[in-house]
């Protein structure tokens, strides 16, 4: 593949490089910051970027990029930074950390059901001492966004024999949930929640969609999951919630500001799990396929998956 | 429902029955052990006994049993002393345990691949650092016992979208894995697996079925679940391969001698997780409603459920 190709990653550019070219791709260049960026676009007639994050400014130096592939499902951070000219595509990555967020999402959910921090304690201090844990079984789950992530959240929620809720903009998935509700409904859609996981891009319209009134609105015993965005959470709202028992608990892959500052409560609240962004990891391998996937559809011309729409914001 | 039943349980036996009285049954006994039960089959004409547990040689004080339900999915325990006449049926619970039970494995294997205690102590702390955690999407699961948990077990690994082996004596349920192995096959089925979650009976052809060959036979890197019965599993040879990292990690609901004893070094392994046979929790309310069903079908002559083979053992 003859394409005309920028790499751009901050730490490792070269690795993603690599697997391209191992791969068949030809031309291939990387850059690591905005001015090694603008310096190859003024230099080469680069067509596709493919990047982790991008510095859209750059752009300005080329009159023949085409394409840009974003390494990430969410793009609010590049999107903040202003608009592309029209002719060229911005696409996000789908599919790709559907499976492994949906797998945090029930882990933390079992692990705090199945109280297994209570039970390692228990197993540390040679204590044998049965108790009831909580079941997934016949609980109401909401999932906040149901595009690839949020759909693989709905699969195995139905595995798990519990009753789904689903909250979307467009309600073209409406039929794979027993509820849908549309984002003028959250205190509807949350109220008769066991666990609410939030997997919404962050838009004018989701930041601190999860506030006080709607935390206000959630059963006391509810758990929440966000391996959205940090700021589709009202956070001092979160922390005053939890802090009170308002909610059982919370599992926190984002935050709003990241990393997650030290002086943060959330770090000491029991009742908050705290992880650090980990929760859909970008691989040279799992991204690298997608772009290569991506590319070939590119080449014949054929429409792209994931392209970003400027007015929703995802 | 006028039958007379006994409520046998050496701790609860008032509460089960309070359930049986509330819900219509009008001649409910209740014994708390051998000679309360013995007395009581001599004075009552008892037709019916629903136990946990319970000591067979009591019912020879008796001639009107004619049905005996357990309160457990598991009888090795009670088949253990001896055998009841053929015109007594003796069943045990199907269904009632397996979605529990296959939360709590699937709970730990989550547990252990997002490394959970690990993060967990990173949030201590307050250290944010990324890593990439493990994964169950394509991975392969072994399940031993195909019964109506094993078939759950199986559900919900579909979900995770997991390659699924399974094993069974009779073969009933081969068409829902992907690949199906009898127990003289049990070094071929185990060498594929990245977890083997047993829920196999226990009976003499059981016993000690994950031995040291079979523990040998696994790759480095698999775990183990087991919330079957200990004796499945050959524990010295376990003690040995988890400390020597033969095997990554055991999650172990069932143990050959419970309580499991202070002394077993499985309390002080990390990569051993013990908790006190809690995973498939008996209740008043799951029990009872499960007996009411039976106790109906009993009364209208039907087959039950969950018939015991006095020569398969279960």
């Amino acid at each position: 593949m003859r394409v005309p190709i920028l790499v751009y990653h901050e730490r490792a550019a070269d690795k993603y490089a690599a697997f391209l070219t191992a791969h068949g791709c030809t031309q291939v260049y990387t850059a690591a910051n905005g001015e090694e960026a603008r310096t190859r676009l003024a230099e080469t007639p680069i067509e596709v970027i493919y990047g982790y994050g991008f510095p859209l400014d750059a752009i300005a130096a080329s009159n023949t990029v085409r394409w840009v592939q974003l390494m990430s499902a969410g793009v609010d951070a590049v999107l903040r930074q202003g608009r592309l000219p029209s002719h060229i595509t911005l696409t996000r990555m789908l599919d790709v950390f559907s499976r492994p967020m949906a797998e945090y999402a029930f882990a933390y959910l079992l692990h705090i059901e199945k109280e297994i921090d209570r039970l390692r304690e228990q197993q540390v201090s040679n204590t044998w001492k049965s108790f009831r844990a909580g079941v997934l079984h016949d609980k109401t789950i909401g999932v906040a966004g149901l595009g690839s992530i949020g759909q693989d959240v709905v699969k195995k929620a139905r595995a798990f024999d519990m009753t789904v809720y689903g909250m979307s903009r467009s309600g073209a998935q409406s039929a794979t949930v027993d509820r849908h509700f549309t984002p003028d409904l959250w205190l509807d859609f949350v109220k008769e929640l066991d666990y609410l996981v939030l997997t919404l891009p962050l838009t004018d319209k989701t930041r601190h969609a999860v506030n006080e009134s709607v935390l206000g609105a959630m059963k006391r015993d509810a758990i929440l999951v966000n391996v959205g965005r940090g700021a589709l959470v009202d956070e001092r709202a979160l922390v005053s919630a939890l802090r009170d028992r308002r909610l059982r608990a919370a599992a926190l892959d984002v935050f709003e500001v990241e990393p997650l500052p030290s002086d943060s409560l959330l770090w000491t609240l029991s009742n908050a799990y705290v992880t650090p962004h980990m929760s859909g990891p970008t691989t040279v391998e799992n991204a690298g396929q997608y772009f290569l996937d991506n590319l070939k559809r590119y080449e014949q011309g054929l429409q792209l998956p994931g392209v970003v729409d400027w007015e929703t914001g995802y």
